[in-house]
């Protein structure tokens, strides 16, 4: 059986998740926190970073969540993460990095910092300025997405892709930092809230990280 | 025709260069400074960066380096940039993912903000400070890549790969900055002059950033 090496609050193991369960692929999750000593984490990411997915029996080990997702859209054809012609997969692909870029950098993994790290690990109060500039990084995001759902169905196109999955694991960290303001962008809620609503989803809202407990409306479906 | 958004120290541009020389896909060169204002670079991709690559005739824009590259992995089957069985891949992916971001942070990209953006634009000094760190950075990368082609041919295992082509867009930068010391890497030393050679690489050697002339060994391909 595959183990994820991941943490509660890391979005790209989300997104690796979410692909793994809408492709029917049994995994077990296996703690690490990337900035701790763990050696066989380390071994067999010399990047040090999670998500990483490894399989003993078979002696395989894969880093990288968009590594990950590509090897299992070549080897798993269920529920493909990057329907349609090769037009459409670079769309899919250029959102992906886009929001595991831009959206995590800009937004995520600012948060991630002053509402995770500064609270469990370095026992620091956040610092109002950088919540405030992620913030409005944020509505620019959101904003993408309105605008995307407006003019196709889903984020890459009329199909539900891989794009949507990676938006809304970097949305899911930040909805449990409690910093998810919807504020005007209806349709950006609308297609989070469906989103929110997959079985894969599910086990995500039942994730918590230790110490720092979810907002209550985190695991509501309609919220 | 592809015309390719991209300014000459942009290594990401450098790496999709690389791809469709080795393709045989004929490109023209369009420069953009991603940090200024350009209405139809902005518009083409709302990320704001460069690499873009479009063709105005079949309306056909892409966007984001490894988009890019996978898109003609998929419709070029000349020269595979991803060869081997979907694990290997895999591991060529890994490799790609760790130059893109782990190489172009923690070195790349710091050594562009002192030497070039600072000269060019801040009219500043750089700091030695961030040139030291990146430095450091650099030897563990190098380390890295001693021991990749110690232990294959190639980066990504027995044959060349985008792996190979990532690196080397990283490294080439870094040259052009004057800052690749070799010291005791030999192996990756021997490695890169091969890359350096390959005629896929002559056009990078060419390519000037107006106001920054690289060292003279740059274009040197047997420095
Ligand atoms: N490109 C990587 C990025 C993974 C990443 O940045 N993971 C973070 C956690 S969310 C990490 O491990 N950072 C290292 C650290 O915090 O020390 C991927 O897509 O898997
Ligand atoms: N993930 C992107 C990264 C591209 C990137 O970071 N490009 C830099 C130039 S090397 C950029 O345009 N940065 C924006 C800026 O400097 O304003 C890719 O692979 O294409």
């Amino acid at each position: 059986m595959w183990q994820l090496y991941h943490f509660p609050l890391c979005p790209f193991s989300r997104k690796v998740q979410l692909a793994l369960s809408e492709k029917k692929v049994p995994f077990a999750l296996r703690l690490a926190y990337p900035w701790e000593d763990d050696e066989d984490f380390h071994r067999r990411n010399p990047a040090g970073k999670t998500p990483v997915l490894y399989q003993e029996e078979r002696r395989l080990t894969l880093a990288d969540s968009q590594a990950i997702c590509e090897y299992f859209e070549e080897t798993e054809s269920k529920s493909p993460l990057l329907p349609g012609s090769a037009q459409a997969r670079a769309e899919i692909r250029r959102l992906v990095a886009l929001f595991d870029d831009a959206l995590y950098n800009g937004v995520t993994a600012p948060l991630l910092h002053e509402k995770m790290k500064k609270r469990l690990f370095l026992r620091q109060s956040p610092d109002s300025r950088v919540l405030r500039q992620a913030t409005r990084v944020l509505h620019d995001h959101l904003d993408y997405i309105d605008f995307l759902v407006d003019h196709n169905r889903w984020l890459g196109g009329a199909q539900l892709s891989l794009a949507d999955f990676a938006a809304a694991a970097q949305l899911s960290v930040i909805d449990y930092l409690d910093c998810l303001e919807w504020s005007d962008h209806s349709s950006a809620r609308n297609w989070y809230r469906v989103m929110k609503s997959r079985p894969s989803f599910a086990p995500l809202l039942t994730q918590k990280m230790e110490g720092l407990p979810p907002p209550r409306h985190y695991a509501d479906v309609n919220a």
